[in-house]
């Protein structure tokens, strides 16, 4: 491709808005372009970058046995509405009207059509397993699109469903599926681990997300320093065995702590330690009041207070909920006395506390000396707390540490939970009727592509691997203007397109600052540069990744090229 | 691929909603299935056509120099204000609100949004031309969808637009599309035409559509039975040198026609022929009466009205518009003596006319005897008929005939329609600021899928061409149970995939009959049967085409397969 009419529109100045590298980089390198907030055009470079995960992607699926197919964006109001969702998806579900008002949904998923797809044509345990998928654009409405293509309102996913007969066939396809996972993501040269995670509003269980670590990202990944445990720290357990203090239990006392409410005002205002505080936080679940009961220096998990509770809806109580049911303000609730409507679930490093401090259920006052296996009754223990750095690691082995993490695939054992709703079975070898058994995963194609450059940058620009890069090589001619330069560079041009390298020409009329600094931006793995020396046959090989710069003779290029690619 | 546990439901019977062939085979091979009226999702065998399709769509238009990108589906209203279709549009327009209530479009087509795009970029003449494509799922509310996927609401389009500095670089950058379009259309296997096309709503002037020649269809091509001259009818010029009839005139006359309205009934009552009589039809033209006269053996041509009086809406008169303006009802409307209000119009078949026949603006009377060049004042003669067969073709080779067509492609000089509403603009030479000169290119890729089965079947199913074929050849096992037949089958499935073969092995376990029928039900080109003789490693091979069977050793078949798909 010539870059003179290429629409590769290279900008030297950061954009103000773009906030993440890999942002910054897609628009200063021309990769992208937005059209409404959320909403983008992928330009050809871009768009070439796309198309080479996809056939990745797809070589992995197919090597898998799953079979590619292509389902409507526009999807039937009825079908989400039989599956429960059409409610339950909230705002972030575009719809629209058709000319006769029928609704339709934007899919951000397909767990309904495509259970609907198979009820209507595989009727017999003959045809399963069945694995099907499909790349395509989704459509979700993001309060706050933001990060480029990282979170956009339309994107490019590749989604798959699986179809078993039991939950052992489930697990095969869960296995393979995650090992397509690992190479598919590994061959973009990611670093990433595969998180143990919440299943969220897909109704399943057992769900793993792939994560690729980075500085930026929207979740935090709890991994251990000495295994190769991992979990999104919204569901990470805490295997922690507390130890009680050796220390007197005390007599309960009421103290004055006038205007004092946090968990920091407390322990100074009492000259004790925020571990010796209790947080006492109440939620209303599913329209119930449960109070929840930390450590001072933990936070509660609202993702577990929903498994422990098995509720649909976690919402922390607002201040007029808790004078309600608890007959003071927050700042200064506890578990003492309240009334039996209130459940009350605890962590369990508060069941070891001795001579702790709590909320008194009274304005401006609290309790001192209590102490829980004495002063509490009816008190549920439970893992509750969001996991810490520094925690041992729940394997057993090794300590927990943090790390920023981009999602970019997720895996779900969906189960029957659609089938079911949507009344897909099958026979069974005996004839009688079942739900079919089903998974669900998805990969981000645009946002992979974005995490590649997120871990895949430096100063002056991208540094594609190889296996994604738009073109193998950057050819560029530096005076345009000169006979020799200029035919030396159409030779090569023509030499490498024909040995099946796909080359950049950089043939514009630019100073050769102008195309260095472009190259370096744009980051094809190999730039070849002709030019003083054409006349004797010599051109200049540098390999983006590593900086390193060679001169060779134009007439061993290909091999020369061929030998590095081979090890980007 | 395993043909038992591959999504390829063959149906024994038509589908009764199913009215072509087409959209019948679709179903019945398992290549679709409806999801909502007009939205259908692909199946895996529909799927890998439409990407054999794709791909060949991608190698003719990178031949040409174009780039691929990929825009959004959702588009922001204000640019469809800025172009002003958001209201020419009309129903067919898919429109979408979002969170914040703000309007978008489904793209059925991207005009507005690459003139943005190139208008934000592209700034100079160095780096035009540009010619830039998309293969992507566009929109389009078909007040009545039918035949399947060749009029669906969401559809596969290839879209691509060019950018010039000139008309006449314009008029290469067509061309070159046209040629790719041939070269597609040709790999496809189509018989089609390229005809000249009215533009309609696309706003350009020079349209050419790529009309697949079927017993269906939406449109009607003219052609010659003698040149390559083909057209639309809606747009196809009529050049017929008409002679005066060697006739003495005679006076004018008015005649009682109780209740005789139609030029049928005229015809028999007067005893003459239609030929001889004038019908005259009152259209309503951006609010303005014109009233257009045809022989009655001719029909008017609302699109040649259209161009002539260069109007924007055309609509034929209701019944009391005509007897506002004429005073009379239809059936008895002519052009003597109607008020100065009303603009005449005659084709040129009108002018030439001796003693003929036309309405007497009076319920039940008519003239006689009507001489237009005595009688007729201020009439403009024009082309305003439709062609019809048997005319003579307008380049003057050969007779007219009609045949149905499948519009599957659509080439458009834009000039500066869009540029100029938007503001696409670039400096010159000179350095002064030019709106860019545009073209736009479209493919229905999921329609060109439907017209290829609409050329290539039989009764027994559909007959691939082997440039998209799903797979090349289609491998059964006729007893699964026989351990001799299955492992033959099972060694030739791996050898000719070896051989870079796609096959599809039936290895289900059903009768030979079953087998036999979705094999040419699914008409791959070469079907290899491994039966009886598998002891003697004998295989009989098939040609779906031409049903030509051959015995053949089982060694052999892989250069006996590349030979014949050669050929297919």
């Amino acid at each position: 491709m010539r870059q003179s009419t290429y629409l590769v529109p290279t900008l030297r100045d950061v954009p103000s808005d773009a906030d993440i590298a890999s942002h910054r980089l897609m628009l200063r390198a021309g990769l992208i372009r937005q059209s409404a907030a959320g909403v983008y055009s992928f330009l050809p470079i871009g768009t070439k970058v796309l198309r080479n995960i996809e056939a990745i992607v797809r070589e992995e699926m197919d090597a898998k046995g799953a079979q590619e197919l292509l389902m409507p964006a526009i999807q039937p109001a009825e079908l989400w509405q039989e599956s429960g969702r059409w409610e339950a998806y909230g705002s972030e579900l575009m719809r629209i009207k058709d000319r006769h008002n029928r609704d339709f949904a934007l899919g951000p998923t397909h767990e309904e059509v495509v259970t609907a797809l198979l009820k209507a044509d595989v009727k017999s345990y003959k045809k399963l397993p069945m694995n099907v998928y499909q790349i395509q654009a989704k459509y979700r409405d993001e309060r706050r699109p933001r990060f480029g293509v990282l979170r956009s309102r339309e994107f490019l996913m590749k989604d798959a469903y699986t179809f078993d007969t039991s939950f052992e066939g489930l697990d095969k396809q869960y296995e393979a599926m995650y090992d397509a996972y690992t190479k598919i993501f590994q061959r973009c040269g990611l670093d990433f681990r595969a998180v143990v995670a919440d299943s969220g509003a897909m109704g399943g269980k057992d769900t793993h997300e792939f994560m690729v670590l980075s500085d930026v990202g929207e979740d935090t990944i709890a991994y251990s320093d000495e295994s190769d445990f991992a979990a999104n720290i919204e569901i990470a357990p805490v295997n922690v065995q507390y130890e009680r203090a050796d220390e007197e239990q005390q007599p309960l006392q009421t103290v004055d702590t006038p205007n004092v409410k946090t968990i920091e005002e407390v322990a100074s205002y009492l000259q004790t330690s925020e571990d010796q505080l209790i947080k006492s936080l109440l939620f209303i679940v599913d329209e119930r009041p449960v109070l929840v009961l930390v450590r001072g220096d933990h936070e509660v998990n609202d993702v577990k207070v929903k498994h422990v509770t098995d509720g649909q809806s976690v919402e922390l109580a607002t201040e007029e909920e808790t004078k309600r049911y608890i007959g003071t303000t927050p700042g200064f609730v506890g578990p003492i006395g309240v009334s039996e409507e209130v459940k009350v679930l605890a962590d369990h490093a508060v069941e070891v506390l001795v001579n702790a401090v709590c909320g008194a259920n009274e304005t401006d006052k609290h309790h001192k000396n209590v102490n829980p296996e004495r002063d509490f009754s009816g008190v549920q223990y439970d893992d509750l707390r969001t996991i810490q750095e520094g925690d041992p690691s729940p394997d057993g082995k090794g300590t927990i540490q943090f790390r920023e993490g981009i999602e970019v695939g997720h895996v779900f054992k969906l189960g029957t939970r659609y089938s079911e709703a949507l009344g897909a079975t099958f026979l069974d070898e005996n004839g009688s009727d079942k739900p079919m058994v089903m998974g669900s995963y998805g990969i981000g194609v645009s946002r992979t592509l974005a995490a590649i450059i997120e871990q895949h940058h430096d100063d002056q620009g991208i540094i594609w691997p190889a296996s994604v890069a738009p073109f193998d090589v950057h050819l560029i001619c530096v005076q345009t203007k000169d006979d020799e330069q200029r035919q030396l560079a159409e030779s090569l041009y023509s030499q490498l397109q024909g040995a099946g390298l796909d080359v950049l020409l950089d043939d514009r009329k630019e100073r050769p600052g102008v195309k260095f600094n472009d190259a370096d931006l744009l980051g094809l793995p190999i730039r070849i540069t002709v030019g003083k020396k054409a006349s004797e046959g010599i051109v200049e090989l540098k390999v983006r990744k590593s900086g390193e710069m060679d001169e060779i003779a134009s007439d061993e290029c290909i091999e020369v090229i061929q030998e590095r690619l081979a090890h980007l």
